[in-house]
């Protein structure tokens, strides 16, 4: 049976947790459990991290399972860079996995889209490009500063990703990979991305292709979401195209993501794209279904795919019930989730 | 009189262009105009983008208003890095400026916010960070093959570019200014941008100022437009959200942009975000407004604020009488500009 590492960390991280974990439960019994406490709650306490030990005791799990983690007084780059990052590029998370559903009960912002229209999946690359923490400053704190952050890319990195991006179209009713970069300006990145692009595309003759600038995806996305299917995409790139298209499907309140390392030879992580919202965390009014839809991901790649199902198919029951605008009770919400997946 | 140089481009570039100066023929008399003929077009026949003899005459102008140049049959790159960017560079236009506004009568994509709503202008970097050219590649072809970009930012670049948005939110009602980098991740970056920012800022009482990532800013001119009034920002991330921004307010169609040396040592130059849209060309049907607002802020910014207001204007009228959804004929919007503008 699978050994999952969960950190539910800080705000409302341990509420949409503890429903995800019901929900687990309720579809694959017997998943065995540790917690982790890691955030900046921790990082108050101790001043640590990620301790080593920890990351060690992480790497013998199948997944983990995250929560949220930050908090406005630990200072900027201390969890993301210390944690977050951390994991990914420790364990090689190269394949980072953002679906966007616009799911019918759900207002989205875009008067033109209806529910049901959109159904993408951002395959962001997780492990390279400017997220690579090269970069340096000169002549700090004087009128001649120079800071320098360099964007790094491998034919290695680049065509593993693209081809895990290509696998996912392939299982898709569409069967359509856009490639987003800024070729006409970074040249030397956006050549490499294009060409190992082309090279993959070749094998997979059955997936349509397209290439886009990434201004132009962006406006895409809002002025025509439905146009894509899979969209892969450098580090960076993603992070911004996701939360766009998070946007335009409802908010980054239902939105999952996982942090993948395909092979299995690392621990993939999985966690929902919204933080950890201290405003309003402790009311027992955090939605978890964006927490709940992370566990999916996380079955799906543990090889549950029929559980992975039947956990997404109760959130579109759950959203298709709730009246827009109304809120929710994170315990009720999981208790009706964990109820739908298993009738 | 000014001398402004036109090069108004490719496909529909010359259309647009001729109603822009028609317009500023109406509001301002005389102005001196001498015509370039770069773009594709002469790139297919000559070989040559920008020959230093025709930079070291545009130098000579006191503005440069461009129509559109691209053409699906020129390689990615070579009009950009060789046209566009190297007159940006080498005229040192460090301010790119973006204004989005959600005109009456223009149907913007989001349900809930109404015309008149957004008015926001994106102060982007022109001259720095990832568009500086710094990178290259190591065992091209091969699969050891490595790319780099990298990002390159100066105290002097970074104070200045923002000085102007505070100068710009200065004379603005709202006063606020937005700056939007990634100083989670891009941490060197990040920082020189931080504390700039905040050194200017301490000169500035009056002004209202706010920091976001740029992934949260992608997300909240979806969700949320109206809440900016000046974003400053580097060139990339200013890049991708001015077409977020553009999309929000009723498509790039409508959006203006200058490039602008503030102190008027060399030419600005003021152009419509749209490209040369080839599949509708020659056929009178382009919509001339954006081009029309970029000759608004060209006339800004040679001293002409008055003759600016009333072409602003103008497209306020031409905008509020439309029929959402009719075609528009290039010549005949600019023939009721021209007259808006002047009664
Ligand atoms: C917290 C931050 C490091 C992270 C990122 O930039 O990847 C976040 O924005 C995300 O999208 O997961
Ligand atoms: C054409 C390209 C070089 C340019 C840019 O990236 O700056 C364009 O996208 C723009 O926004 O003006």
């Amino acid at each position: 049976m699978a050994h999952i590492a969960v950190v539910a960390g800080d705000g409302i991280g341990p509420e949409v947790v503890a429903q995800a974990r019901k929900v687990l439960d309720a579809v694959v019994p017997g998943i065995e459990v540790t917690e982790y406490d890691l955030g900046a709650a921790r990082y108050h306490r101790t001043g640590e991290v990620l301790p080593g030990s920890v990351l060690d005791e992480l790497a013998g799990h199948d997944a983990i399972l995250l929560g949220a983690v930050g908090d406005p007084t630990v200072p900027p780059g201390v969890l993301e860079r210390g944690l977050l990052l951390k994991l990914r590029f420790a364990f090689d998370q190269y394949v980072n996995l953002r679906p966007s559903r616009l799911w019918p009960g759900v207002a989205g912002p875009l008067a033109a889209v209806k529910p049901g229209e959109v159904d993408l999946v951002v395959v962001r690359e997780g492990t390279e490009g400017l997220y690579a923490g090269a970069g340096g400053a000169l002549h700090r704190d004087t009128p001649a500063e120079v800071a320098t952050e360099e964007s790094l890319n491998t034919r290695h990195g680049v065509e593993r990703v693209i081809r895990d991006a290509f696998a996912r179209a392939g299982r898709r009713e569409r069967r359509k990979v856009t490639l987003v970069h800024k070729t006409n300006v970074l040249t030397h990145a956006g050549s490499l991305w294009a060409r190992a692009f082309a090279a993959v595309a070749a094998e997979h003759p059955d997936v349509t292709t397209e290439y886009q600038h990434v201004d132009a995806a962006a406006m895409f996305l809002v002025t025509n979401p439905s146009r894509y299917d899979v969209v892969v995409t450098d580090n960076l790139f993603g992070d911004i195209l996701t939360d766009i298209a998070a946007a335009v499907t409802g908010g980054i309140g239902l939105a999952a993501s996982g942090c993948i390392n395909p092979e299995g030879r690392y621990p993939s992580m999985f966690e929902p794209v919204h933080g950890s919202a201290p405003d309003i965390a402790g009311q027992g009014v955090a939605d978890p279904v964006a927490a709940v839809l992370s566990a999916a991901l996380l079955l799906d790649q543990l090889g549950h795919a029929d559980a992975a199902a039947r956990v997404t198919a109760a959130v579109g029951t759950e959203l298709a019930g709730r009246t827009p605008g109304a809120s929710v009770r994170t315990e009720e919400v999981g208790d009706r989730l964990a109820g739908y997946a298993v009738a």
